[in-house]
């Protein structure tokens, strides 16, 4: 059962008014309402209106984020969607396993599908600020769908999860992590790994998406990821303390040079 | 399991070159080759190739019919598309109950999945020679959706039946009977029917339609198609011949008066 209140659907760099339209369109036909347009590509958007037939309710209530992250951060899952294959050492689902995590989530606050531009997709790093990743299975001769027809294809399916009845009355949940805390939280710990010479500082963000990943999948609810937000305030105090504080006899950044 | 080979995607009055397009790319995204415009409601299809992004093989190897019937002659079960619940009786099929059905009648020949125009969608004469009606759950709101993304939706179905392992080794089958043949016993049975006024004259459609269908269900073969096909043209010619015999005292068209 999806809670069809919670789901977000995020395009992210869409060029076209067209596919902008014939989304809020497939958004309508199954019933989703709440769109965000992450870091789009042009805001042209005239002529969206005449795709997007009876989806102007969609269109209208519309949001625009700077950011993936930004559009993504009052939500407590996302999936990414790709036709690419080498996903860096990580899986991708199939679109049922995908919905059926969404339905899920849903049930913990909002979730979002987040789908890329027309031209490139979601790169690599756009699919890291995402909890999974699904692919949907195409032919070799010709991988890459029409945005809007895949939209079609999973909204569909989402749909399909918001018909099946609950299993069983749900166990009242708890407030899940919004991914805006999360992202903060990373953000924190990646300063403070970076001053502790845990992360490689020519390329931090590979081992930091993956830490972060972690605690998405950890079903974290919002008083968790707050609390860790906190703990890692307290260690970049401590560590920058303790690098910074004369009394220890370090200079600035001392640690680095004398370790 | 699909037999893809077998798949066959009717487009019946078409109009726009964009969704033409757009079906032939998302075909080519799931493997899906032979396509079929039936009574288009334009020949001016320039523009279809810019949208078919390698769909170009489905385009340069599309046929057009002049009719429904004709699209559906090599046919051995057809599915037809539809928004509406009224449906005169009929019960409309989930889009995976009509995948599956797809998949079945694939192993006995050549099976189709047909998609009405964008102005109308398929009229109840035009879904009467379908085996089967589908219709994909929308919302009451925005209930008809686009040609192409609703192709996207079906034909993803299908060509995840398509990847389904066969259950077990398929028993060799028999030849399905095609459409035509069936179609062809159907007008012979409306010939007969009438002159023997089982039908009647003002309305004959909806009963011989019934009839065709019941006869499409039964999974006939080819050889039994034909099989009732000279039966009637027995029985064609043993009703004219017991109406126009001046040997049993009965003028033309006279049993209708006397009896």
């Amino acid at each position: 059962m999806l809670a069809a209140d919670n789901m977000t659907v995020i395009l992210h760099q869409t060029r076209s008014p067209e596919n902008l339209g014939s989304v809020a369109r497939v958004m309508a036909n199954f019933g989703f309402s709440r769109l965000i347009l992450s870091d789009p590509a042009t805001y042209a958007f005239r002529g969206a209106e005449r795709l997007a037939v009876k989806g102007d309710a969609v269109l209208d209530a519309m949001s625009v984020a700077r950011s993936l992250p930004e559009a993504l951060k009052d939500c407590v899952y996302a999936v990414g969607t790709t036709s690419r294959t080498q996903l860096e050492g990580r899986t991708a689902l199939t679109p049922e396993e995908a919905m059926a995590r969404l339905a899920d989530h849903s049930q913990r606050g909002r979730v979002a599908l987040v789908l890329g531009g027309e031209q490139r997709g979601l790169s690599n790093e756009e699919l890291a600020f995402c909890t999974d990743i699904l692919v949907i299975p195409t032919s070799e001769v010709q991988p890459s769908m029409n945005l809007a027809q895949a939209a079609a294809v999973l909204l569909y399916l989402c749909s399909r999860e918001g018909r099946k009845p609950a299993e069983q009355a749900a166990p009242a949940v708890e407030e899940g992590a919004k991914m805006g805390t999360v992202h903060a939280l990373s953000e924190r710990m990646r300063q403070v790994m970076l001053e502790a010479q845990f992360l490689n500082p020519q390329a931090p963000d590979h081992i930091l998406r993956e830490l972060e990943r972690s605690l998405l999948r950890a079903r974290l609810t919002q008083r968790e990821a707050e609390l860790w937000l906190t703990a890692f305030k307290h260690l970049g105090r401590a560590v920058a303390g303790g690098k910074g504080t004369p009394g220890k006899g370090a200079p600035s950044r001392g640690p680095d040079r004398n370790g």
